[in-house]
Order: C-alpha cells, then structure tokens, then sequence
C-alpha cells in the first residue's frame, strides 16, 4: 500500500465550512462570496431549462463523447469537432494533459502566482514544476519563462487572463513567444476568463492554434457562463494533441445536465454580452474607489481584481469575513498585502467597498 | 508533445451515434436499450425535487469536500468521514487510486472479463496489467489470482458482483482470500452492484474493510440509485488510504447536482427496496424463459444476465438492434456467443424476450 511517492507531499485538501454554518458562527445574516470568480449574475435562463428538462432522465448515462455539444462548439468557433475535448471543468482538461505527456523528469514551466492546477497535476505526474514570477505588473515574464525552455521542457502554461493577478498578454506578446519556443514544446494557453476582455488586444488564440500545432487553448463553462456548479470546461487543439489527451480520458467524465446546459448557454450570447458589459462597469467601480483610497492595483482583465490593500492581506481577509464579506488572500502568492476580489453586482461591490473602508480604519498599516 | 509511451497504444474513444440518429435511420419509432446497466425505474423523486431546488445555484462551485454527502454517508455505513472519498463516478475513484498509487514497473491483478477501467488507468499509469481468466461459471477464480500476487503486486480489483459476467463471490470466499493476500497489497472490492444482492451470502464489506487496512469499497449512485447521468461514485477506506487518494482528488471532482441529488437520494431507501425486488424480479422472468430457450446463463447477482445465445452474439447484437432493442456484446470478452442484457422493467424484458426469440429462429446456430 505504498502511494507514489512525488504525491506524498502533497497537500490534502481541507474542507472548507459550509456557508450556512460560516453565517451561524458569526452570527450573519447575509454573506456575500467575492472569493471564487463566480458569476454575480447567475447563469443564462437557457442553460436552467436544460437543466429542468433532464429531470426525467437521470438514470441514463451521459454522452460520453459529447457529441451534440462537440458539433455546437466546433460550429461556433469555425473548427473540427476532432480539435475539441470536454472536461470536468478546464480542471480535468489540466489533469488529463498532465496525465497524457508527463514523465518523471519532464519540466515545466508557469508564472508565480498563477492557477494552482498546473503544479498540482505536474507534480503528481512527477514532472519538475519550474515557476516564474510575474513582473511588477503581475504580468507573466515571457521572456523569462522562454529562457527556462530546454530540451526537457514539455509544457508552458499560459494563463491569460492570469489567475490572481488579472493581468493580459497581448496578441503581440503571445506571436512574439510562439515564434521563439521549440515546437516540441506544448503551449497551454489557458482562456478562462477570455470572454471577459474588452480590449482589442486579447490574442486570436485560435489563429495562433491553427498556425501553430502545438498551442492548445483551455475555456470553460464555469466563468462569464455562470455554470461552475456543473464541472464543465474544454480544450481546443490540433487533432493529434486531442487525440493523444482522448486517450486518457474516462468515458462518461462530464455529466448529461452540464453537456445539455452548456449548449443552451452558448446558444445565449445577449447573456453573455450584459455579463461582460456589466462586469467591465464593475471594473470601473472597484477601481474608482480604489484609487480613491490610494490602493494599488494590477490591470484587470478577469472578473476579479488584484489589489494592495497596504494591510496584511490575512487579517483584512479575516476583518472582511466578521463583516460578511469573503475575498481571497493565499500566503502562497507571495503577496502579503494583496487580496483577490470577484467582480460582483453592484451593489454586492458597493457593500464590498463599504466594508473594505471601514476594514482598512480598524487595521493598520503594515 | 511526446505523449507518454504507455498511452500511444490505448484506444481512442469512438463516440456512439445519438439515440435519435439509431431511430432514424433504422426506422424505429421506439428504442429500448438494455446495454448500460442503468435503473430502468429511473431515480428517487426526492433526488429530482433535489436537482430541480438547486437550478437558481448554477454558478457557485459546488462544495469541493462534499461535505454533508460525506457527513451523510459516514452515518448511513456507521464509519468516519476521512474514510470516504467522492468521485464523478467509481469510474473516477478508480482513476484516483491508478494515479495515487502506481508507479511503472507495479504489477495489478484483475478478473477477465471484468470492468474495463481498471485496466485502462493501470496502462496509463505504466502498471503491468494482469488478468486471471474467470471460472466456467463466470466467477472470480481468486486462487489463481493469489497465485499471481509477489512484491510487485500493488493493487488487486475483485468486481463483486462481477461485469459483465455477473456473478457474486460469498463473504467465505473474499476472507479466505484476505487471509492469505499480503498486507501490502490494496484489494479494491468494487460493489457497484451491491444493492442488488437478494442473498445472505453477500460479503460485508465494511466488516472486511474495518479489519484489513488494505481493503477499500467502491460504491457508486449510478445503479440501483438511478443518477448515471449525474456521476457520482465514492470509495469507503482506511483513513490513511483516503488521504492518499484525496492528494490527488481535483478539488471540485463532483457537481453540486449531483452531491444533493445524491443526498437525497440516500434517504429514500423505499425507492432502493423497490428497485432489488423489482430487479429480482426481472432476473426470475428473464432467466425462466432462457431456461425454456434452452440457453445458458451465469448467475446473475446484479441488474444484468450473460446469457449463452449458441450464436455469434456480435450478429445477434444486430439483430436485436434492428428490432429496437441495444443490448451488449464485447469482442474482447472472450465470449463469442455471449451477450449481456440489462434487466429492465417488465414490459421492457418481454419486448426483449419476444426479439430475442425471433432472432433465435433468424440466426444460424454457431
């Protein structure tokens, strides 16, 4: 009963405490979470149909190939069905990469901070986790990360909008790093928050898969789709990195209720469009008051903000928590007075505010 | 992109054709499929009322820890909740406990026939893969697997009862085996089709599991529970081997659906009694009339019958096709006159029974 021993080290997961259970100890009656980057305005009413209209079909086991959602995503993007895979969230399409093209000894390389997955499922695969730090802008170094690329070098993350920080690589920047990065090596360019820019610089990252058979690009349901509940994100490829990622993938590993609300929220662009619209309003409310308050912040391209809050990041999180309010601060980022906050409604971002105002008078400065 | 060696081989998913496209073109107003072991009685109305009260939470990730399912389960089974772990199907804690565990070079002993996916996540953990012929009864031959046990060995899959063949090991058989099994090895005793037992010979598991730390039970909600749709499995263990599974557990493995559907689902033990009566039911028709057919078949224990049709059951798998009924045959069983057929509701088994007896009379004896 020996487990590998590269995941030995690895953390456990702590469950977190139930919401409910969270309002009961501190005696709240509303809380609101700005911790996750969830949708504040839910899900298209489309995908909830869906939803309703599967009811009687629990007992049958999903597509396992997803066929009818495949078609419906090949066609919105202009692809072949056979440069598309679905995933449990973009999370599962991370391991099934990971779990597809790693070897003990392979190397990888992301920016520090950026999405905790990638480390995790190198690690477990045994693969040299090679982390570089964002610049002083939070944005990912990619010269930095170029010069770490060797001949053992499988895969490069790239999370564009980067997760925490917020920041974007332009179309630019990415063409320029795909011209200089040996085509052995995978390019994960991991587009979760993409349908949130409303910049004209975000890369065509499927003009830069079609020219280069070695970018693969990460989406997911679970962002501006308002669909995290339901594990459902993909991956789009060269058919032959599909392929490859195909045959590690279990069966039946999305379920029936995601493939179905899925291909009813794609459907919803004008849903889409007002959660863009009003989450770069939202932006624009944060920021105000941030700079109002002469709090430092990176360039937010997601739905949620990286900021200095001057403060120990640990105890404004714990200040906000009294207050009802939960953000993210992580020891790991290597940011002790940042946090990350989700852009929500406004009037979620307005009580935000006001907590954080009065957070910031009862902490001092560190 | 060199994908790991162990995976070029593996096959690569074939997507079937959607139910509406078989109608179609075989010009079938009805289709009854009786090929994936799904609950013919659906699921609880309690769990759809379940799914249905969870349809305004789309957008909030689901609890990472499945904290009150897990809280739930523990009660039901009198165990600890750091015994349990979920998955998006037993297929994903079989996939947890390949990638915890394996390194290559590790030796893993299943039954042939059995539940392909251990096989598939051995292969892509680079583990020796080895397979011990079931008896001419269709059982476990669990001798000459011990047989196969050295200092390789790190995990044994026994499937009780076993698919596709169906069969059950009795508690006297398991313990006899865990006597002499080494302690290092982990006995994963797959019970997806537990529930369906209507004998008093059906090991207890959680007995077993309380005295060999090297015992871990796979359950699944997928069966008798009628939630195929919504993934969601878990295994029951030491605490030290679920810690070492959950190092490796994606942090949102199941959806929020599917952990409420669930809970649900567990308290509704009127709708389970109902469905093994039912299912034994089903088993006393469809084997009363193969006994008049004259054909063979091995003792069923599940909601399944592999059933000896004297005919080539790939031709025979057709024929039932182009009369409206999807039951399974495998090439790779190793049974060329073999299928196996759900147990479905009673009009269901007579309208397969009444197809299969046409089809006897069309297809030449082999």
């Amino acid at each position: 009963m020996q487990p590998k021993k590269n995941i030995m080290h690895l953390p456990v997961y702590q469950p977190g405490k139930p919401m409910e259970e969270v309002k009961r100890e501190l005696g709240l009656s509303e809380v609101i979470k700005l911790a996750s980057n969830e949708n504040p305005f839910g899900c298209s009413p489309k995908a909830k149909e869906a939803i309703v209209s599967m009811v009687d079909q629990v007992s049958i086991y999903p597509d396992g190939g997803a066929v009818e959602l495949t078609q419906a995503v090949a066609a919105h993007f202009d692809v072949e069905p056979n440069q598309i895979i679905f995933g449990a969230g973009s999370d599962e399409v991370i391991l099934m990469l990971a779990r597809a093209f790693f070897v003990p000894g392979d190397e990888t390389i992301a920016a520090s901070p950026t999405f905790p997955q990638y480390k995790h499922n190198a690690e477990i695969e045994g693969a040299t986790f090679i982390e570089v730090p964002v610049d002083e802008q939070g944005a990912h170094d990619l010269d930095a990360m170029l010069a770490k690329v060797n001949e053992k070098t499988k895969i490069v993350w790239i999370c564009n909008p980067n997760n925490p920080t917020g920041t974007m690589l332009t179309e630019a920047q990415i063409k320029s790093f795909m011209e200089k990065v040996p085509s052995h090596v995978l390019v994960v360019l991991d587009e979760a928050y993409a349908e949130y820019n409303v910049t004209d610089q975000y890369p065509d990252g499927f003009k830069l898969m079609k020219q280069y058979k070695n970018v693969i690009l990460l989406r997911t349901f679970s962002k501006i789709f308002g669909m995290a509940s339901l594990r459902i994100g993909y991956g789009i490829g060269h058919p032959d990195v599909i392929r490859s990622i195909n045959q590690v993938r279990e069966p039946f590993n999305t379920t029936s209720f995601a493939q179905k609300a899925a291909l009813a929220a794609l459907a919803d662009t004008a849903f889409i469009d007002s959660c863009r619209e009003a989450n770069a309003k939202g932006i624009r409310q944060l920021t105000a008051k941030f700079d109002e308050l002469g709090l430092p912040y990176f360039e937010a391209h997601g739905n949620f903000i990286m900021v200095d809050v001057k403060r120990s990041g640990a105890v404004v999180f714990q200040a906000l928590l009294r207050k009802g309010i939960i953000i993210r601060h992580d020891a790991g980022w290597g940011y002790p007075t940042k946090i990350r906050v989700t852009v929500g409604s406004e009037e979620q971002n307005n009580k935000f505010l006001r907590a954080l105002e009065e957070v910031l008078s009862e902490v001092a400065v560190s």
